[in-house]
């Protein structure tokens, strides 16, 4: 089978809108062995979305457009549907009756949004007012709103649908790494794509952390070989379902009921913010004092202006004052500190922009370190992210494998 | 003259990266009257990307690639691109010679990237060892690395060459507002394309500010009918050039030479994050209280246990002390502080998931409010990306137009 995602609107081709749905389909679709062949971002505008529709429908077995469906004036693509199966609009009552139960008998656009096409199987949209319909001619067409969170509520509807009516052919199993390069795995990898001919293994290099997938057409054999991989990186592994260091380093605090807090000046709240978007945060992360000024350095954590003074705000004394002070504020099993020059300005010659000074408390134990950012990590965003990605990497492989941060 | 871009690599199309690249090459043509007609993601295997690239040179006067230059087995653009134009890999010497200046003689890839296909002219690549490249056929082929940051840094480039060798006709001009729904724009910016045959407006929500987008022929034209949008809808414009609210917040608080803190518990940094990942902003952010627990707030902003007890931290009493003590930890001239429930659990009937209860200290007064967030925004990472921008949006406001935030 081959399965293509048309993402809809102009919003999206203009670079203002990211395609964050197309990947949100894939990923989802992924671990069901389901794989996207193509994707493309398609205008509101009828003769290229009916074309666009219909070379699909060319290629594919499946089709899952997003966007186009709410009541306003650009929004095409239920229309334009509809005339490619040659059939007409007709109101649906239980659609209509749903939409009358959650907004209302006064919704404006009830009976514009009752509308669906005739002989559709309809994709209840449980948050929105646009509902998601399928449609099977020359290639099935799976037809669901732009909202994301109202395309993301509608996804198992979908996964259902696909487990239905086709048989899974391909499958892949993740690992995830960090503190590797990837000039360290991928040689490995090869070599183990020629031992298994049929097996294909990507790498994924992040900023800190480098994903894996193998793939093939047998669920025990790619798994045998993800754990090959693992065994081989074994103290670089942090998870084979997420590629998010947080949320490996966020189910260790709570499984060990262990508390942690940070200090940080360079990183800017990145690292608390990476922590709480996951739920459940508030059950070890016990807050960050970000100290972007050098008096609520002083004011909240105590770090002395004399080391300020001497040593600089970037520099191993003031990041051991800060953990120090925020682990005293917080009470925190585990601190880490930060602070750096993350540029674009601001970096001399002796503390260029990547500069980065660093500390990690334990309870035995606190280390210190610069840093170690490559060559290709050149913008503010990168030196930030790069920062919160090896600390928390560092601490959870400290916590996990023993292994002391900064080596 | 039509413009495609191909979005190459296997992690795009599985999801497991986002196509961030594609948007920013749309959004940077755009303001230089090149919009892009579609946007297509292809995977890493030969066949398929042949077609791929072959299918849009037969539709479009220019296409842009990114992906699939790097040294390792699955980048394939290089060769593909190379075979369809039919014409072989050289040495370029003035490649290599920059490869050997900024990676050393010893760079393993070296002889591999030194390469490009014969007759086309080089796009340097000044951060990473892929250098991109154009080639002109039926199609003008403009290939570019994948990786993020080499690719805006090459950009430039891509621009200049667009505009030497094709006249403008598509103008957009575009502006940013706040605090106002799309309901509450669209039927008069529907009024105005009647009006004003020939010009297309597009209408773009994000959570807590929109984006008009007016497309034309005619600058002067398009630039009017901005201006008479912006008119309308005075107190709620923040900007022409960009649509984040803390970029405008930014440059007032620099321009005027105020300081600014916060208190953040429900919003766990994330207002620090979007302030501190714009440059200078250490110009005017004195820091973030992030206090995520009750002791944090109780040791670092002196919040009271006893009102912590008897309104509970999700409160208006909790914010009023909460965004006080930051004032006093760090001098600040205005402060913002946050307490809610995020969700997806910890709600209860008297404060459901949604509850957040803020204030906003000014030199002459503290506001208190609760975030008034749609019915659309359920998620966690809604919830507190609505709270910061409503935040964020409402002091900007009352700073600029005087008027009180919360009504």
């Amino acid at each position: 089978m081959t399965l293509e995602i048309l993402s809809i609107g102009n919003e999206l081709l203009s670079g203002h809108t990211i395609n964050s749905n197309a990947s949100k389909i894939s990923q989802a679709l992924l671990p069901h062995g389901f794989s996207v062949d193509k994707v493309t971002l398609l205008p509101d505008e009828v003769s290229l979305l009916k074309k666009g529709i219909e070379e699909a429908m060319e290629r594919a077995t499946f089709i899952i457009t997003t966007g186009g469906l709410g009541p306003t004036g650009d929004d095409l693509t239920r229309d334009v549907v509809a005339e490619i199966f040659n059939t007409s609009l007709v109101r649906d009552e239980a659609v209509a009756n749903d939409l009358i139960k959650r907004f209302g008998e006064n919704l404006p656009t009830l009976e514009d949004q009752a509308l669906v096409p005739k002989g559709a199987t309809i994709i209840p949209n449980p948050l929105g007012t646009a509902p998601g319909f399928i449609l099977q001619g020359k290639a099935t067409v799976l037809v669901l709103p732009g909202v994301p969170s109202q395309m993301e509520a509608m996804l198992l509807g979908v996964i259902a649908y696909l487990e239905k009516h086709h048989t899974k052919s391909h499958y892949v199993a993740s690992l995830y790494l960090s503190l590797l390069s990837e000039q360290q795995v991928d040689p490995y990898l090869r070599g183990l794509e020629k031992e298994n001919p049929g097996i294909d293994i990507g790498i994924c290099p992040g900023y800190g952390v480098l994903s894996v997938y193998v793939h093939g057409k047998d669920p025990t054999i790619i798994s045998s070989i993800r754990d090959q991989v693992a065994k081989k990186f074994e103290t670089h592994v942090f998870s084979t379902s997420n590629k998010l260091i947080e949320v490996a380093f966020h189910d260790w605090m709570v499984n060990h009921q262990k508390t942690f807090a940070a200090a940080e000046s360079c990183t800017g709240g990145h690292l608390a913010a990476r922590l709480t978007e996951h739920a459940g945060s508030s059950d070890y992360f016990l807050g960050s004092i970000v100290s972007y000024s050098n008096h609520l350095k002083e004011t909240a954590l105590t770090v002395s202006q004399k080391t300020l003074e001497t040593d600089g705000a970037v520099s191993e004394a003031v990041v051991l004052e800060m953990v120090a002070g925020a682990q005293k504020l917080t009470g925190a099993d585990y601190v880490i500190a930060t602070s750096g020059v993350a540029g674009p300005s601001g970096g001399t010659p002796e503390k260029p922009i990547g500069t980065v000074w660093t500390a990690i408390r334990t309870p035995e134990k606190t280390y210190t370190g610069l840093i170690p950012l490559k060559k290709s990590i050149k913008s503010r965003a990168l030196v930030i992210e790069y920062t919160v990605t090896y600390l928390l990497a560092s601490l959870y492989r400290h916590l996990v494998h023993n292994i002391e941060p900064y080596t």
